[in-house]
This record gives C-alpha cells, sequence and structure tokens, in this order.
C-alpha cells in the first residue's frame, strides 16, 4: 500500500506481477512511519499510456505520473502534479479524448481540472473548484461519452451531484441537479454511518449506477440507477435498490465495459462478488461468489 | 392448523385466545388424517361482522362464514360457501362498502366473487373466472378505495395483475396489464423458485405494495412498489427492490392503516420482523426485530 | 342521405357510383318526411364482406346489414338487426378477426356488442352497455390491435373513456380511466358548444388520436394524442393541440393506414383537409388544401 | 423608434407619456437616415430604479443605462456600455437579486454577462458567450426564481438552450440540453421562414412557456410549455400547440405576474390579444379581442 504496482492480465488465470514504484510528491510520503497510501490509479488508453496515481490520507498533495515501459508496466515517475498540501484524491476520470482530467479530492471538498499534454501525457492545472457543500466530500468522477456532463459523487455527501462541462475552459459546472445515494433523511438516522462510494456509466451511456456503502452490519448500502439523455443529462432517478451487506469499505459496482446487461459488485463486509442483471430497467442478482480472503474485495475488472 | 381461532388485542402486550371452531364445509376437512388447514380469515368491519375464512391444501373446496358474539370472538359456522371440488382459496377482500367479496384460489387458478347479504352476511356466488394463465395461481387479491379495480397476485406466475370491475355484474374483468414481482426471467433461470405473496394499497390508495419469496436462502424475495391513479389504474411500476432474505414462507408487507410512510415486513426464514419507510417514492429499512420463535411470522397487524 | 351508397375506387381521380339500396328496418324511415339519414357505413374486410349502415335521427333503431356482389358493390339488405327504438349508431368498429361487432350509440347513449357469424356476415346480439353518463352519447369506437381496449369518445361528454374487452363475454368493461378531449372546464365555459368527434390508432398500435369540434368559428376544435401500451393501455395523453377552426360538422383525423407519421384532417367550416406530420411525439402541419365545396369534407380514406 | 419613451400606467384607461430620450452610444443611432432602433427596454425593479435599454439593427453596440427621475420616468442616460460593433440585444433578464444581467445578442450571436453595481446601477461587463451554433442567434433569456438556470431562446436555431450558472463566475453555462420550439424538421420544410420570440417562467417557477412565429400567413407559430423541477432543470417538454395565426411580429406570450393559471398573447399578423388558461397542464384559449390598429401588438403587460 505503500507502492504503485503493475501486473499483467495474461488471462483471468494468469495475473503477473510486473514492477512497483514508490509514490512520488511528498518526501515524507513513502517513509514507514506516515499514512500516506497508494489508492487510486487509473492508466490512459492513449499513447505514451502513462498512468496517473492518487497518494492518499497524509502528504498526499501530489498527483503521481507514470511512463511505462515497452509492456505498458509502469517505468518511472514523470511528473508529481501539486494539488492542495491537505488534498486527497480518490478518484479520477479522463474525458473520452484524453485531453482532460478530472479529479475527486474528498479531503480538499473539490473537483480539479487538468489539460493533458498529447505528447508527453503531462499534467498542467486548469482550475480546481469547491464541491457545493462542505460536507459533500467527493470520491469519484465518472463522464458521459458524450463529453458534456460530469457526475460528481459525494462520499460523505452521499449524494450524486451533476456538473456540466463548460465548453470554452472545460471546468465542470455545477446544475444544481442532485440525487440521493441513500434513502430520504437516512443520514440524519444514522449520522457518519454512510459513505457513498462509485459510479459509473453503462456502455451505451443510457445508464448510469451509483453506489454507497454503510459503516456497521447492520446498515445495508444501496445501488442507485440513473436513466440519461442523449446528451448525458439525468431524466430520472430509477431506483435506489439495498445491497446485500453493508458493502463493508468498497460495495463497488462495475458495469461490464461491453453490454448495458451485467454489473458486478464487490463487497469485504463478508467478501464475495456477485454479478447483476439490468434488464427492462430491474436489476436482478444471477450470480454470487464468496471469496473468503482477508480484505477482499474492492473494484472488479471486465476481462474479454 | 385445523381451527379457526379468535384472539382479543387489548393492547399490544395483552392478546387473548377466545375461542377455537373447527372448519366447515368438507366432512373430512377435520380428521386428522388430512391435510387440511385453516389458512386465511377476514372479520367484516360491518355489522353483522362475520368472519369469513378459508380451508387449504386438501377438502378446501368451501367457504366458511362464522358469526360471532357480542364481544365479536368467532361463534358459529353459519354458512359454507360450495367451491371447486380442488379449491384452495388464499386471499380474500371486501370491496369497501362490504357488498362483494373477492376471492384468491390458487389451487383453482380462479378469482371468486360472491354477494354478501348485509342483513345476514351469509354469502351469494356470483361467479367465477379463470385466471389468464394456466400457472397464475392468484394467491392475494387487493381492491382499490374507489372500488374500480381489483389487483390479483399470482403466486405461481409471480406478476400482478389489473383487473376493472365490472359496474353491472361486480366481476372483476382482466385489463391485460400486467407487472413482474420477480426480475425479468428469473423464472426461467430458476424454475418453481419464486413464489409471490402479498399485495396491498397504501393507506391514501396513492401506491401499491407486492411481494415475492423464493425457496431458497440463496435467492432473494422482492418487495415491489408501484402509483396508482385517481381511478386505481396503475400508472407505473416504481420499484422491484431485493428483500434481505428469501422471506421463507413470509416476505409479507404490512403497510401502515393510518400513514403511507410506513411499512411491516416478516420474514420466517431467519425469523424478523422490519420497519421500512416509504418517502419520495424511496424505501429504506429503518429497524428490524429478530424474533426467534420458530415458524415467525406471517403477517404483522399494526395496532393504534 | 335517404340511401346507402357504393363507389369503385379505381385511382384518386377515377371513383364511380355503383349502387343505392334504401335504408332497412323501420317503416318510416326511407319516408320523404322523416329525418332518418343513413349516416355511418362498415365494411368487412374479411368475407363474405358485408356492409354494415346506420341509419341516424329518426326511426334509427336498426342496424343494416348488406350482402355485396362479386365486385363487393352492396347488392341486398340481407338483415336489420333490432336495436333499441330510440336507438342512433354513429360509429362501428370489428375487432382484429371481425369476430365481434362494437357499435356507439349516440340516442340509446350505449355501446352494443354483436357477434358476427363467420358464414354469413349476420349479427346476434351479445349485450348492449350503457355509458358511463348520462350525458356521454358515444359517438365512436375504436379498437387496440391486440383486441384488449375499446376507446369510446363521448360526443357530448367531450372525453374518451377506456374499456377493456371481458375475455370470456367480449362485452366492453368501463376501466374508469377518462381522458379529456376539450380542455378542463370548457364544457362550462361554453355549454353544449363541443362535440367530440372520432378516435383512431395510428398503424402500429402505439398512438391514438382523437379530435373534438365546436359548434361555433369562435371556439376551436381540438386533436388529442395518446401513447398506448403493448396491451392497448393508455399510458398517457401526450397533448391536446387546438386546431385551425372549430371544425364544423368534422375535424375528423384520419391516421395514414401504412406508416405511424402522417395523418389526415378534414374540416367542413371552411372547407379543407390538410396533412399533419407525427415525429417526436410532435404534431406539425404540412400541408392545407381548400376544397370549396359546400358540405366539404366529413372524413378522408387513404389509397395507396 | 428612434427614442426611449417612459409612460405613467395610472390605470388601464389611464395610460401617460412622461419622457423620451435619445439612443446613446453610437454618434449615428439616432441620425435620421440610420435604421437605428430602440427596441427592447428593462427596469429595474430594486434602487435606483435604472431603465436599461437596447438599440437594434444598425450601430446598436451599446446597452444604454437611464436614471430616473422621483416619478420613475427615465430621466438621463448615464451610462452606453460598449458591447461587439455588430452586436444587437433584443432581450435581457436579471437575475432575482439584480446583480447580474444576462442579454441575448442576436447578431452578434452571443449571451452577454454584466455585473449591476448595487449604488449606481451601472454595468461592469463579466464576459460573453458564444451561442452553440452559429445558426442559433440569440433573441430572448429568462431565468429561473433560484438563480440556477438561465434559459436562452434561440430566434434563428428555433430552439430553447438550457443554461446553468456557474456559481462562481456568473456566467452561463449551457448543458447541451435543448427543446424544439416548431415541429420537427419544420427549419428544413420551411427554409429561414419560422423567428423564435420569447420565453417566461410562470409566476410559480414550475413552468417555463416558449413561442415561436413564422414570415407567412399559411405557416402558423407555437407556443411551448415546459415542466421545470424545483433547481429550474427541465424536466420535460409538455407541449408544443399551434398558435391561431404566424404572430407576425409577434406571438409574444405573457404570462400572469401573480397566478400560474393565466397567459395573454399578442398577434400583429391580424391585431389581437388572446387570453390562455394553463390547467392540468393544457393550455386553452378562455378570450379573444381584436385590436385593430395598424402595428398592434407586440407584448403585453398586467396590472392589477
Amino acid at each position: 500500500m505503500k507502492k504503485w504496482g503493475s501486473y499483467a492480465v495474461d488471462s483471468p488465470m494468469d495475473i503477473k506481477h510486473h514492477a512497483s514504484l514508490p509514490m512520488g510528491g511528498h518526501s515524507r510520503a513513502n517513509d514507514a512511519d506516515t499514512k500516506t497510501r497508494a489508492i487510486f490509479v487509473l492508466a490512459a488508453k492513449l499513447a505514451p499510456y502513462n498512468v496517473y496515481g492518487n497518494p492518499f490520507y497524509e502528504h498526499a498533495g501530489f498527483l503521481n505520473v507514470f511512463s511505462v515501459d515497452s509492456t505498458r508496466a509502469i517505468d518511472k515517475n514523470i511528473q508529481n502534479a501539486e494539488l492542495d498540501e491537505k488534498s486527497a484524491i480518490h478518484g479520477m476520470v479522463f474525458d473520452s479524448k484524453e485531453e482532460y482530467l478530472y479529479s475527486a479530492d474528498m479531503w480538499a471538498n473539490k473537483i480539479w481540472t487538468h489539460k493533458k499534454d498529447p505528447q508527453t501525457g503531462q499534467l498542467t492545472l486548469i482550475d480546481s473548484t469547491l464541491a457545493p457543500s462542505p460536507n459533500d466530500h467527493p470520491r469519484w468522477v465518472e463522464i458521459h461519452p458524450s463529453n458534456t456532463h460530469l457526475y460528481v459523487l459525494m462520499e460523505s455527501g452521499n449524494r450524486l451531484c451533476i456538473y456540466t462541462l463548460d465548453p470554452s475552459t472545460h471546468k465542470p459546472i455545477y446544475t444544481n441537479q442532485t440525487y440521493p445515494l441513500i434513502p430520504p433523511d437516512f443520514d440524519k438516522f444514522h449520522p457518519k454511518m454512510y459513505r457513498s462510494d462509485v459510479c459509473f456509466c453503462s456502455q451505451s451511456g443510457e445508464y448510469l449506477f451509483a453506489t454507497s456503502r454503510s459503516n456497521s452490519p447492520d446498515l445495508t448500502g444501496y445501488i442507485a440507477a440513473f436513466k440519461l439523455g442523449k446528451q448525458g443529462e439525468v431524466e430520472r432517478q430509477i431506483c435506489l435498490n439495498p445491497t446485500p451487506t453493508s458493502g463493508g469499505h468498497s460495495n463497488a459496482v462495475s458495469p461490464c465495459p461491453w453490454s448495458d446487461e451485467w454489473l458486478a459488485l464487490c463487497d469485504d463486509e463478508k467478501g464475495f462478488v456477485e454479478m447483476y442483471r439490468w434488464k427492462d430497467e430491474l436489476l436482478g442478482r444471477v450470480a454470487h461468489l464468496d471469496i473468503k480472503e482477508p480484505g477482499f474485495g474492492m473494484n472488479a475488472i471486465w476481462y474479454d
């Protein structure tokens, strides 16, 4: 958790470790006595295929950029883009052309906009935008395939906030539209017990899924689905279904990248991954696999 | 289970047994070696306050009518309205004026319409109506407060079928509108594993709730909510949320009779009763009470 | 107007009169000094291709049935099915298999159900059903292609009433769902000034169009569109647009029988036929043709 | 048309001219041989009650600001805020606190944002924003009472574009949501024949109305209604009804400022004002008044 790792997925049964690199940025980030951890990583899909990583908790005010070798394993720490001193980013997303990078900064309560250099893949700061409420704590960002709307999931606010992207500055602008990720008033009934987790568009861009978790096995997490219009605007919230468990530290949904029909959901309260079917705008669990490894599991990836 | 019982609810902590009467109708219904059981009972709310009970399983082709004494405890078996030989009714509902009684007959796959005599409370057969599909098996009926629509829950069909009531004959007529109580194709993925349970209107008549159960702890049951129009027509299905367990033999929802905001849900897989809040057309569990009595629990009642 | 006429449409420019027959039924219907008129006619599309006609106003209590000759011109009056003495039917529709005939009787305020003999095409009475309100005066009936719902347009009630067809008796049963064909309270603002006209499904069965007229050039008529579900249930009213004129005695909409995209609308206040395009659930007038013949025009037909 | 006029409305029957002032800004604006005209005027509702006016057509690149005297008649031209050389603003709106002014500039195809000085009422430029398409030509702007959304009506684009207001810069940001003000493809069927006119929120902020006009008496204009959410977001387009005429140079809708139920509509093709009732999300014309004055009429005001 103090290093960035890189693995080759040769097949579902053949996942190999290639390289590990220390965190960049703050001089104390890699010290054994600091709480700094390597928490989130995003690989570019366009050349030069850099990898962008976020330290978290302490001494986390730098966005680490890594070049890759010919196998696309991480190679060198080529940039550490400075953020705020108290920053701690937990989720990032590129627009579909990988020209702009949006980052959800939980501890500075901001969304960052960086421009990516098309040659070097290095980042230039555009601006940062405060979340609408001091209690929001943006944890995750997703962008619509049309590059017109950004969906910002607020971990502490337990809501999804809809942003439109300014076509000139490319900064996210809050539309004042927001949707709940836990039932009404549940943050009052159970203060500080819910922490929303992630949000992802379906492959077609027609739907958005988002999840929340709780801190207690007595309180379930939730999974929400939203109908998106052609321009990425949210037309309506379709559902807010309870998940089987609190979700533990996870409850992350992973929609299938080549079909709207299937979703994976990870839990680390009990340790399982489940598969759901999305059909006729109804959600149904179709498979459950217990994985009794301590710490399992956070985020699923799909392999075709 | 071979007798009809009558209890006085003097307070939530003070529920007393008053009387038990044998099942009426078939000569062998009360024999120890038959499977006939007293399964469902409906008390009239208007004088003469008769009680209407349904035997089930074997030798169940008679709708038992009981008079009550001055305390409204069941007193005498005053009528046994003959049904089909293979009949087995599991749910009944009066219209709001208690002029007509509608009964869901699982084994004869029918809905029965009886007229109630306003003086004696005895029943006269109007007619019976076959369910739309031979596999439907009507288990529960609910009527809209406007007396214009009947909602028939199909145990084996795992769907809710919408009927309109013929204003001249008072018989239910199928509108061909139907809504799923389990996710799409789950009856094919898991044949004979789901059995829908009950449906009830909210106090205002604006919403209808319906539940389904499964036969395995590996498959959750579901709770569905529907938006009703002023005439009781279903405007849309709002949700189809998984329940925490299979529901066992129960998973029955009991909406609060004096508010749309609260619902009780009983489970007998693990044995608990839960309370849900219905707010902004979203459902959230607000309380859970384990009751570790074998066989707990089937249907909750509300006491004010 | 005292006779039933039959014309061959050889091409749009070549419409020839073949035969005319007197009205059947009442002995005084054809007398010059009675107001009886031949008002509505419906040709069967299945052998033996009988033609069904309705006298109107006075002495109109008989549904006239005519056989056709080898060219399908009307030939002989083979049946006069007796209705009520005060009956006056103004619109009729067969189910898609032509097994049952539904007739809107304005003056007896009823919908009639007749069974058609598949060999002779003659009618047998099933039953008649009173309209929900004494002021409704059913003028037009349309059936959904799925044969599950009947749409009854009320001339005086200025509303569309939704019926479901009883699968056993085939009679229409009112679902208590009704939609306005003039704006709210316009029947109070302008008593007896509106008369709804006709309703038709689009070719696909996905939409229903209905129109109303007024008795004054100062008040426009209206055209309404409705979204239908797969079972023919009305999901919602889409619009209630004013028409260019009162519509006069007409304002009849004629959807194109081979596309949902085009509708014709006839007016006889000023005398024109217009063409509308139905696209993205929006209605737009695309053509207008003045036809300055006195009495033009009532109902358009499409010729391909 | 070459001067700004100021009238006292003492009662509906008593409207008096007080003062007229020349246009400010360009040296040639007031010359008899230029086409410059005083086209649109907006009076502040907060002290110092300045009046903001827009020249149009030629030499119109200045936003004229006027102080008022003690009767609130226009008094002096105190500022001429410079725009683009080719600018021609046709509609303006303040946010509800009158801190920011938004202006629709047809000929420069822009929306301007100015800050208003709370003491002097004079304007400081924030920025201008190009319309999404070069053919849009913004003609009218309306703001939601919550100050979160700006609705920009495009005269030539014949569409309504939804903007959100950046909470930090107060500039409008296009959300990529847009709705048609004429039926689909009517700009292709009749090129350059439609010109959208105005848009206004209902008093409650729940609805937005917008109109379009045509250049030919053979083509009607249209009136559209939209449902707004609590944050001013457009939930859906409710209707797109034809107006009785092309609308001429007008077809402007004026919702009643103290009720959602009533709307006025002005026409100058034939010269009339009409009153519509908005009830149950349906629109109905309830009054029509011919005013046979040449040039009548443009925009109605309400007087209580």
